[in-house]
């Protein structure tokens, strides 16, 4: 297995640059860093390029065997590719996960929600309730960011995303009800069916929620009613009770 | 109005001091830091003992006469006091609220819950279902933590927490069911009433669940089916979708 010292060596450049998500975008891949992260990409199926490993005495066979090319690393190098101050010595190049909008039926929309912890709580959720496509309106964070990764728990190589530019064409052409959550003319989550086959529920930004443009594109608000003195939910734990009460 | 130029002056080495549960505990008292926060807490009726200013002409005087105490404080002392980058210049000694467990009829009971953030949106999210009372098992974080505090956007303030030794004599001596959250003999949360006038609902640790002697103390075992491939959900989620299932 070829070693690498040298934090000058082309694919641990490369491997940096893809820290920027205008890189990951241009070369349709990611980073992701760390043993249950790594293993839960091989185990969903997601593409590995490159793994790096400081010891591969460490990395199982079927691990090893899962990448396209295998590079053994020393402390210094995986010093300059970790983005944790206690790296697990084991980081992958992945392909991102591709998707269209076709055909989903179950959908969650995010319009430029921007907490890496909620983003990937989101997407967590959105995985357990089985939807099957998250779209992600411009101006959302990105999903390959590793504190997105962290908190989705593996759940963004379940789930397909698609980045849309225009969020309010897909909605208009969304085969489906869309469910925006604002207060105007807004019904209880109660009087709003269970077990549909088909549905949207659009997520707006945490301190600004939905865009007036695509309120107006949207097929009905629904709201939580609010028992106690707190003046909102957290938006994944509104998505949370949404989606499954739409799954039912 | 008395300026203090001195990290050494005696309130703020005990602001300081306050910074630690066990101090916090013995005093029975807490500290927040920023305009939200304490404005949230004034408004929910908490009692300020002291008010650090370092502008009071930025304070409005509904705020300064809400506090028992009020001292003028330079940028040092700010610093010294702060737990963030940039400190807003404004912070506060409060009491601790306090609460007993008896009357709670709907009730969240966390079992050695860890994450800051988790609890505080556990705490947000149990004010927004309007249940009575948050207890917290021996060895779940404290409430009081800056980062719970801001994580609960100030339900710390709106619903009363009380601490047990013994977690599994609070639930056998509740009046009402109990529910787990622990797969062995599970019923799903569709099968389990709403609008039930008394319950309790239990969320485990985070990696560990709920413990053997308290899975053994509740009533029924509930579980949110999950229908994609996340292996579960996040534990505020889960409660989410839970307490509001419950509240109907």
């Amino acid at each position: 297995m070829e070693e690498i010292t040298s934090i000058q060596n082309a694919k641990i450049k490369n491997y940096n640059k893809l820290k920027k998500k205008k890189e990951r975008d241009k070369q349709g891949l990611a980073i992701i860093e760390g043993f249950h992260l790594i293993e839960e990409a091989v185990a969903s199926g997601i593409v590995v390029e490159q793994l790096f490993m400081m010891d591969p005495s460490r990395v199982s066979e079927d691990l090893q065997s899962a990448a396209k090319e295998c590079y053994v690393i020393n402390q210094k190098v995986a010093e300059a590719l970790s983005g944790t101050v206690t790296p697990q010595g084991i980081f992958a190049v992945i392909q991102k996960g591709t998707a269209t909008a076709e055909q989903a039926k179950q959908v969650l929309i995010l319009d430029r929600i921007q907490d890496p912890g909620n983003l990937g709580t989101l997407m967590r959720t959105a995985d357990a309730a089985g939807l099957d496509l998250v779209v992600l309106a411009k101006g959302t964070a990105d999903v390959y960011q590793e504190k997105v990764l962290r908190a989705s728990q593996g759940s963004v190589f379940h789930i397909p995303t698609i980045e849309v530019e225009d969020v309010v064409e897909y909605v208009q052409n969304f085969s489906g009800p869309v469910y925006g959550t604002a207060l105007e003319d807004a019904v209880s989550y109660h009087n709003v069916p269970s077990k549909q086959e088909s549905f949207a529920l659009v997520l707006g930004n945490e301190g600004q929620g939905m865009s007036e443009q695509l309120l107006a594109a949207t097929s009905q608000n629904v709201t939580i009613p609010i028992y106690g003195q707190a003046e909102s939910l957290n938006v994944a734990i509104a998505a949370g009770i949404l989606m499954f009460h739409l799954k039912g």
